[in-house]
Parts: structure tokens; sequence; C-alpha cells
């Protein structure tokens, strides 16, 4: 059964203050799928260009993904974007986005894919997330990213989105943007109003929020020494969070928690090396250590009363 | 025995998006003394103008805080700050500062002060910080807190400083402005390898990383629906965070810990409400009640292999 995914598979050319890459492997389907298969099978929905090439798809090889969803298209190109970071590497300026391939891209699932348990609507406009969303017979959890474009071109039909889905993963500014609130506790409640029982607020280099109906858990991100590219990071965190929580029995609190760690630990990986490199390297074994990790990064004793 | 805190008493003019307060009690002494109080004694080392009238000393009445060391200057005018802040609540803009009594201030220690247990330099010229540690007997723990005026006017006398303190207390920008690092880890070593064994960088809304030569610990602030007022929340930060430590036979990372908990729990308070008004209100009752909500908020299970 395990996750389904509709978003990018892109090249990317990113430039940081440590150097660049061109032409790299990026797209949030990618990084998703890459994630979560380390915890789950994953079917992968999204379209590529005839210059997307075998080799490129050896990043799949050996992993969970299920790719009869690749679609390629016959004498197009695959989606492009180019961007670079500044020492701030919280924020990424966008040099150029060329939809190619995706611009019309209209995905039909098969009997399988349907049949999905957790669907996750990586950030493609809200229209063709609500028209995944329509094809699938019955999901435990759909989740759906967004982003600023969408907010300030589409907010109807995001609107609309977010009223259907279980768990929005959204980034902070993104959350204020969409609901004009400074104060994040407020916003995210504002969003959990229109339908969502979920949101959880992806903070960068300073981690994570989620709140739901009834609870808050904050987790700080893994202090590293070396990051060297950012890009991804976001689909990474869906992917090691929605990914493990497909592979649970229950989506309780406890175990959502244990999601956003996951989530979190692949991250912290995904930002180490440029574009999905680090990915490509790390075994389950690499990321329980670093759960382990998190779990003494963040560790306290209740008090003993004065 | 306690912990003796040397800084700022002040009047302070403030305006947040929420409203404005004029004339209000502040300064870094003040907002320290009050929050440590709730732990330990207390030894205030600061100056005012004998515009300082007995109702603002009512701050004081009834808490730990020994006020022998706050000299009154005749004729002469309180430390006065006037700032804004935007619905960005992290950065603060100063609109105005009035040195006053502080230009000419040369505190002298008593016998009592000059054995106190533990010493915080809270944000004034470094100059003036080493000029109270000398007069030190033996404290057991030494911590200085600094700003971006003395990293770019002082940075020799800093760097000096920062070399006979056990324990920094920073911000996030001036750990980067001091260091000239983006890489909030890097930097960190960078300040410890000057001679602090511990640095604790203050993140504002995202909450407080602490680096040790061998661990790091991070949590984040506690999310709140209503921020009124960031003012003091660094060094109510400090006086929970010192307090409590002061409180300890021990410290060991476990107490150290603790102590960050409880810093960000007066912290939390602090900027619920203009000035100190939060923290006149508060009991120790509250305090606990936060740290236990601290412990919900940021807690999660080690995982089960899957």
């Amino acid at each position: 059964m395990g996750i389904l995914v509709v978003g990018s598979v892109a090249f990317d050319n990113i430039e940081t203050p440590f150097g660049k890459a061109e032409r790299c492997l990026g797209g949030s389907a990618t990084y998703f799928s890459v994630a979560a298969s380390f915890f789950t099978d994953v079917e992968l929905v999204a379209v590529v260009g005839d210059d997307f090439s075998e080799k490129d798809l050896e990043i799949f090889r050996g992993r969970r993904v299920n790719l009869d969803g690749l679609e390629r298209i016959r004498g197009a190109k695959t989606f492009f974007w180019s961007g670079e970071y500044g020492y701030d590497l919280n924020v990424a300026k966008t040099r150029d986005t060329q939809l190619n391939v995706f611009a019309n891209f209209q995905p039909k699932l098969n009997e399988r894919q349907r049949n999905a348990q957790v669907l996750f609507l990586a950030n493609i406009q809200p229209e063709l997330q609500m028209n995944v969303l329509e094809q699938m017979k019955k999901p435990r959890l759909v989740a759906l990213d967004t982003m600023n474009l969408w907010i300030s071109t589409k907010r109807a039909a995001l609107e609309k989105a977010f009223a259907h889905v279980d768990l929005v993963v959204i980034n902070e500014a993104e959350t204020r943007q969409f609901t004009g609130e400074a104060n994040l506790v407020k916003g995210a409640r504002e969003i959990l109003s229109l339908g969502p029982h979920t949101i959880v607020i992806k903070r960068g280099e300073y981690g994570v929020l989620m709140i739901t109906r009834g609870e808050a858990f904050a987790v700080p991100a893994y202090p590293l020494e070396n990051v060297f590219d950012p890009t991804g990071a976001g689909d990474t965190f869906a992917g090691g969070f929605l990914g493990y929580l497909t592979s649970r029995r229950e989506h309780s609190d406890l175990e959502l928690r244990r999601a956003i760690i996951f989530g979190s630990v692949l991250a912290s990986f995904a930002v180490e090396k440029f574009s999905l490199d680090r990915l490509r390297e790390i075994t389950l074994e690499n990321i329980y250590d670093r759960y382990r990790a998190f779990r003494t990064l963040t560790h306290f004793e209740d008090f003993e009363v004065l």
C-alpha cells in the first residue's frame, strides 16, 4: 500500500557560498521519495522529459520506489530550477524556473496508486493537488505542502485544498503570509480552522513546530557544523516524517512526534552535501544513530522541587 | 552567598504593535534580579538617579534581592532607553539611549558582595565587567553577557573578558558578528576557544542553544499566543538560568539543562506583558507548571526498530 507522492522531478542549478552544482538532480518528489523509502513503499507520480536519462534514475535503484507513475514526455524537457543562497542559508533566491513538461502535467493514477494508504501532495498548484486527491480511494492520511506563489496567486483554490486534507506541511514565512498573522500559534490555529487536524511548520535551521487541535510539539534542528545546500530540506523532512508514519499502525501523538524526529533527521543529512548526494550514502543505521543524537541534544530531566 | 549581578536599572519607553509604555521600569539587572530571586539570594549592583522613587523599588520588595549595592546619585537621572519593535518582535530598534548616571558608574563591592558564589556581568562595557570581576573573592561561576556595540567598539577588551569567564550568554546575531562565522556551531567553538567552558546562545522566539566542550543542548522557545513586549527577555532568561544554577550543589550537564529550561520559562512569562508586569504576578508554582509544559512540548520517545 505505502505512500503516494505527486510533485516534481527536476534538474537544479544551485549556488551557495560553499560551491555550485549544475544540472544536478532535484525536485520535491525526488527528495521526498528517497527519504520516505527508508521506511515504506513509495509510489512516485511525476513527469520528466527525454533529457532525463537512465543514469538520472539510478538514485531510485535498490530503493522502495515504484516508478510506474513517472511519465516521460518525448521531445520535451524536464522541469528546471536555478537558485542561489547567501550565508543566510534559510532563504533561496530563485534565478530561473522553467516548467517545461510540468506545464501540462495531468497525472492519471492507476489502481495501485489510487489505493495508497497515505498521500503527499508536494508543492504543485492547488487545483492539480485536488485533482490527484479526487482520484484516490480511501487514504488514511492526506498531507499537503504549498508555497508563496500559490498563496498569492491561487488563494481560493488553496483554501479549498486545505479543507480536504488532514495535515499541512508549510514553512514559517508561508504561514504568516497566508494568515496575515505575525504570531505563529494564532496563524497555525487559523489554518487548522479550515479543516486539517495537524499543521507542521518548518522553520529551517530552527527546527519544526507541530500544532494539533490539542497539543503542540517543538524540536530544534540538529546543529550542524557543515551545511552545504539547503535545497530539498523541506521535502526530505516531509518524506522522513510521512514515510515513517505510513509504516506505523497508529498515527497517535506519540508516533507523530517520532515521525517529526525522523523527518528532522533526514533533513539534517540532506543539507550536508549538494543535491541528494548525502541521501545516497546514508543507511538506516545512520538514521537511527542521529535519532539517538536528537534525544541527547534535546533531553532534560524533570525538576526536583527546590 | 547567592548571586551577584552588575548591570543597569533603567527607565524604558517601549512601543510595540500592541501598545506602548512610557517611563516604565527596565534595565538588565532589574529583569535579571527578579528572575533569579525565585531561586536564590541576589546582590544587585547598579546605579540610579534621584528620579528613581520608593515606588519604583516596590518591584524588589518581598523578594530575595539585596539592594545595598544600588547606588543613588543626587541631582542626576537614571539610565534611559527608548525603543520600538515591529511585528517581527525579534529585533528592537533603539530610538534613544541616555546613559545619565551610568556614564561614570564605578562599582565598589562590599565584603558580602565580593563573596558571592556566582557572578553575572550583565551587558555593560567590558572594562567595567573586568573591574567588577577583579574585586571578587573566589566565585564558583562567572557568566557574561554583551552586545553589538561592545563587539564593534571594544573588541580587545571583550576578548580579554571572555578569557576570564566560565560562561558566555550571547545572542545569535552577536555570535555571528563577533566571530564573522555564519555557521553557529563553528562560531560557538571559536568563542569557547577563548576560554569559557560553556556558551549559551539566545535565539529569541526560536529558543536556546547551549554548547559546552563536549555536549550540545537545544530547546525551542515556548510557543505563546500573546507576545507583548520582548524587552528584557534575554536578561530574564539569564536570571532564571543562573539563579537556578546558583541554588544547586552541582553544575553538572543535567543541572545546566534544567537551568536552561528554567531560564526559558522565566523569559516566556516576561514577554507576556509590558515591562516587568508579568514577572510581578507569577509564583514559583506558575514556574513549575510551565516547566512541566516545556516537558510536554519537547518530549518524544525513543524509536522501536522498524
